[in-house]
């Protein structure tokens, strides 16, 4: 049987129901969606988009009355995406799904509906009390964070043997334990080059040293710059980087389109697009919308 | 007529002679090529590749007795891929040749011989007194590095607006006063999300406005982990990162066999090759060296 997953609609000014409307044949043969969207919002963008609302589109939860702005940031809108995102985790809490799929939402019209949160992750980080791990990529390369969103300056102080244990622990278990070799991310410009460019991969190298011990996993330390070269990146699934563009720079250089998002370390499984809202070709004909991250997000959800 | 290139043969324990005589015969239709190298010891090397040294093999310099220990880091070696270096120097400044190559050193052996540089344009930029600046990259892409070699916690107080201004300054001019557009990354995740993830970016806008004003360029601001996918990188042949790895991880992920290194802002015009001395496969047996780097380097400094 088919697992179930509850799709959040993202931005109502986005390309998230676009998305939904366009797949849902595809998306259905991996797995049975729950839309969380009201039926008259789904009129108006399916009317809109010049799509059709197929039959077997489910769709679940209450909501406020929202106008459809394209490409705009509005308050409605930062409050719809904010409770579809909502009544998907409470499906998946009370056991009505198997994982949630998230489509793009908008950070500044959040923060208009007054919604604190920096994204989807900060939120379930903060609803489950629980350290959630933000990992992108796709079946070629999976590259998890260590730290995520916070300024560069802030980033080498964070660099702590024990908080790295504690999350090269937690990784390795949410990625079911793998033989293979994973490479974890030096700090600095030749990952130190011993010393003389930073001293921050003493730190690193003590880490995978306790948890390789203590878990048998096959942690290794690479130089930042080296990692993703053809030759050495064909040796491992999964990176560890210290910071949001050590990792993200060069996984989107090589597989933008495709990537996605997956929150691991958390009682619910939820994937996402690695996209934002598109604003500047949503609702707009012939916007050859790319469903790639979306339907590897939901194998994902389904794996 | 073709131009004159010294060629600093590099560390005799790499790859530097192999690349040196099996591309000669490609090398010399693109330049005049003298190698900084003495006829004894590439009698020797050529000896140990098998491989024959051909008749227009143009040596120059004198050096001290050095051995051939294929892949160690050796004081003799260090030595002399400096004295190569210092004499490709000395051509140029007298102006015999038109522009320098270099092959790969090796630092450690660099540091046995009690030579304190930690690279070619490091003691450029002593040598000439001036603000080398580091490009890598190939045509399709090039990175102009605005910090190098410095600990990652020491970049963000270098974020200061008129060294900026500086630095693009003399970049633009260097790269011949282009017209298109040029990416300056931020240092900060999302570029800093308007302050809320760094405040270094006001810095770098700053900069790029005065610099725009002053010279008519067209320097933009663009997100570090954005600026390299496949849409947006399109649009630039050159970018400069704030960091190393910031821009380099990036573009070896893209296109590590092909790039260069290039010294910009100095008297004289310096190439090389991206990669190190190989110590790995050095004086090994069907090796498959690839020359790509090397070619594109000639070509470089002779355009």
């Amino acid at each position: 049987m088919l697992k179930k997953v509850a799709i959040s609609i993202g931005d109502t000014n986005g390309v998230g129901i676009q998305l939904a409307l366009e797949n849902h044949e595809i998306v259905s043969k991996l797995c049975t969606p729950i839309y969380c969207i009201d039926k008259k919002l789904l009129k108006t963008a399916a009317k809109k988009l010049n799509l059709l609302i197929p039959i077997n589109f489910n769709t679940f939860g209450k909501y406020k009355k929202t106008d459809i702005n394209p490409g705009l940031v509005k308050e409605d809108s930062g409050l719809f995406s904010y409770t579809s995102f909502i009544n998907c985790i409470s499906l998946a809490k009370n056991g009505k799904v198997d994982a949630i799929c998230t489509l793009p939402i908008n950070k500044e019209s959040w923060s208009k509906a007054g919604i604190n949160y920096v994204g989807h992750t900060d939120m379930l980080r903060d609803i489950f009390k629980q350290d959630a791990i933000m990992m992108l990529g796709c079946e070629k390369m999976f590259v998890a964070l260590f730290t995520e969103h916070i300024a560069l300056k802030k980033v080498p102080k964070q660099i702590k043997t024990k908080k790295l244990v504690t999350f090269l622990t937690d990784f390795y278990n949410a990625i079911g334990k793998p033989k293979n070799s994973i490479a974890v991310l030096g700090l600095n410009p030749h990952a130190g080059d011993n010393g003389v460019l930073g001293d921050e991969e003493k730190k690193i190298k003590k880490a995978i040293k306790i948890v390789n011990k203590n878990l048998k996993s096959n942690f290794e330390l690479q130089v930042p710059d080296i990692a993703f070269t053809p030759h050495i990146r064909k040796k491992y699934k999964y990176f560890v980087a210290m910071y949001h563009d050590q990792g993200l720079a060069p996984l989107k250089a090589l597989y933008f389109e495709e990537s996605i998002n997956i929150s691991l370390n958390l009682p619910i499984l939820r994937t996402s697009v690695d996209h934002g809202t598109a604003f500047d070709i949503a609702y707009k004909k012939d916007n050859n919308l790319s469903n790639k991250s979306y339907i590897n997000a939901i194998k994902a959800a389904v794996s």
